[in-house]
């Protein structure tokens, strides 16, 4: 169990995204099928989203070799996008179509209690992005989806995606904030332990659907709050 | 006179903050005015905003040393602060008074056509910051003042002041713009002359009252726009 904490500690929140903030595969799914619908063709886009996101870890891992030049996550999902044209019968897909397809992650959807709870725990706190999504991917997300964001911070930021330290701790000092005054807010273990041992504050918000129905999830209860969804987050904060 | 340009081509706005957004002279005169009468004390703010600002460009130039080490406008501001109390009468305030006066630059107010301005134009392009001013000071200036910001830029994210390329380099490079779609918006056409340097678009926005009534100001018509206001340059950009 952590230890109890007192929550006006807190000065400012810090939101992991994909998967925390918006449903990435659901989007990218619907997505998909507006693609095909104006196409005419059938593909199978759960697969699909799916695979995509499969991508990430290895692209990050490759950001991450000794004197590798920094990408975007832009870069990368266009990297990974142009590895799965074949497998998904989109190789006829244009240029344009290819750019747009890739740019769906600038336009994920929200989870129903997002923007909700964005809201009142912005009348409360500093509310930021601290995802690995470039920052332009992550302001036309912000615009596009009526995210409430005091700040956009990225790991674009440090040159070094999470759960790299230099992620957290820069978002700490841009902010102006000790790191133990920072609450990171994901959905997701690994990161949420990566901000602890920088000496953030942490909140688990569970998202039983990011990976579609049925698929299970790390279970992890040792941080600061555990939280159903963003409103309930807001309750536990007094926001 | 400049070349006439499509203003379709821009796709972001980057904003010179301290003047052309905010009113920081009347506002550190209206914050003086709070402590005096809190503390029953008579003393000149005018000339001490002055004096304050004044203070800005050397402190500038003390970061462009070599070597120097990089020092947040918060950390400047506090120094140039210090520097004033003997003069000003105000060496008897505590540190938890002065550190709230130095903070007196987070809660500047906006000029009277700034929230409505830059509420149209953020329906058609992407408004950010790009300002001297850090990271953490702007963003409690957009929430103290409701400034809609899609994001929050600073040249401490290049760790190079205004007017370095650098300072607004970075910005494109963040927003994912080439310099020909980013347009600075500024009410100094030395920091205009700068970014255009660099490649970007100009808009001078004219504050003829930024230092008080009366004050004479550098003209320089060279600029891709010319505005009277914020709700004038929508207009001119069709927002």
């Amino acid at each position: 169990m952590p230890i109890p904490f007192d929550t006006r500690s807190v000065c400012a929140l810090a939101f992991d995204v994909f998967g925390t903030v918006v449903d990435w595969r659901g989007s990218i799914i619907r997505e998909g099928g507006l693609l095909s619908a104006a196409k005419g063709m059938h593909v199978d886009w759960p697969a699909f989203a799916d695979a995509w996101r499969a991508g990430y870890a290895p692209a990050m891992d490759r950001t991450r070799a000794p004197r590798a030049a920094w990408l975007s996550l832009d870069v990368l999902h266009r990297q990974i996008l142009d590895s799965l044209l074949p497998r998904f019968g989109l190789s006829h897909l244009s240029e344009a179509e290819l750019s747009h397809l890739n740019r769906a992650w600038h336009r994920l959807s929200p989870w129903p209690d997002t923007v909700g709870g964005l809201n009142r725990l912005r009348g409360r706190f500093v509310i930021s992005t601290l995802s690995n999504g470039n920052v332009s991917l992550l302001v036309d997300m912000a615009k596009n989806a009526g995210l409430p964001w005091d700040c956009v911070l990225s790991a674009e930021l440090a040159h070094k995606y999470k759960p790299d330290p230099a992620a957290y701790l820069t978002a700490a000092l841009l902010l102006d904030v000790s790191p133990h005054e920072l609450m990171l807010v994901a959905a997701h273990p690994s990161d949420l332990r990566a901000a602890r041992d920088c000496g953030l504050r942490t909140a688990y918000v569970h998202r039983p659907l990011e990976f579609g129905a049925g698929v299970p999830r790390e279970v992890d209860r040792s941080f600061d709050l555990c939280a159903s969804d963003f409103l309930d987050l807001a309750n536990q904060l007094g926001a």
